[in-house]
């Protein structure tokens, strides 16, 4: 039988292979209705339906010419009954339609779950990059761990 | 008896007092001594002795003239057992040493908790705003809920 942290590894990185894939439907499989999300662009929160938006994450998936390359690195599960937590630090690699050349970023990810009906959702994601407090207020898109 | 959602809204909020009294001790007293912080400002990721850096929080205190406002708004809590986590939008309001003027700051904050020997501390921190993706990549530190 798969223990929980693995199973939570399965959720959690199935969004490698979605992404490579530009798979929509199967990235938002991932979520609960009412997920969470705290995401790198603004604003501050989505909920939801807002949260889950699939016409939105197609026409981002659009923007790019190649594909969507993504690494969940160093994920580190814990893990109760029916309630988790992860944190991991993500690597992604693309390059934009029409741009010259693509780009690598890396970034922290942070994820609250629940299990319902005997599987694991994601009901609250968390990425972001910090930001540089020299007076630029720059995100640290440049960083590596 | 104090419910776990309980035990933890007072664990995170503790937060508040604990920046307005510039209370290093009670600050980092919240946090397991393994805890790995994701901040507003780089590295990517900090982890233990380092996330729990009492030296630098107080000289972080120490830039500040008066107080540091601190609000965590819109907490919700998911708890299990013994594993639980939660999401707020925090504001922060202060005036820098010898700036003309003061600033006021929302971002977003995740906890990951873990209850040991019956009580409630922070593994897990993640703070951030998001960033603009209008090719100026600021910290978008201008934005309320």
């Amino acid at each position: 039988m798969t223990s929980d942290v693995e199973q939570i590894q399965t959720v959690v990185k199935a969004v490698e292979a979605a992404m490579e894939a530009k798979d929509v439907d199967r990235l938002l499989a991932r979520y609960t209705a009412d997920a969470v999300t705290f995401d790198l662009a603004p604003p501050l929160r989505r909920v939801g339906q807002e949260a889950l938006d699939a016409e939105g994450l197609a026409a981002w998936f659009a923007g790019f010419d190649g594909p969507v390359h993504y690494a969940v690195v160093d994920l580190e599960v814990t893990a109760g009954e029916d309630v988790a937590f992860c944190h991991a630090l993500n690597r992604m690699a693309s390059t934009p339609n029409g741009s010259p050349e693509g780009f690598v970023m890396w970034f922290r990810m942070t994820a609250g779950l629940r299990k319902e009906d005997g599987r694991w959702r994601i009901a609250h994601e968390h990425t972001s990059t910090p930001f540089h407090m020299d007076g630029s207020f720059r995100a640290a898109t440049d960083l590596e761990p």
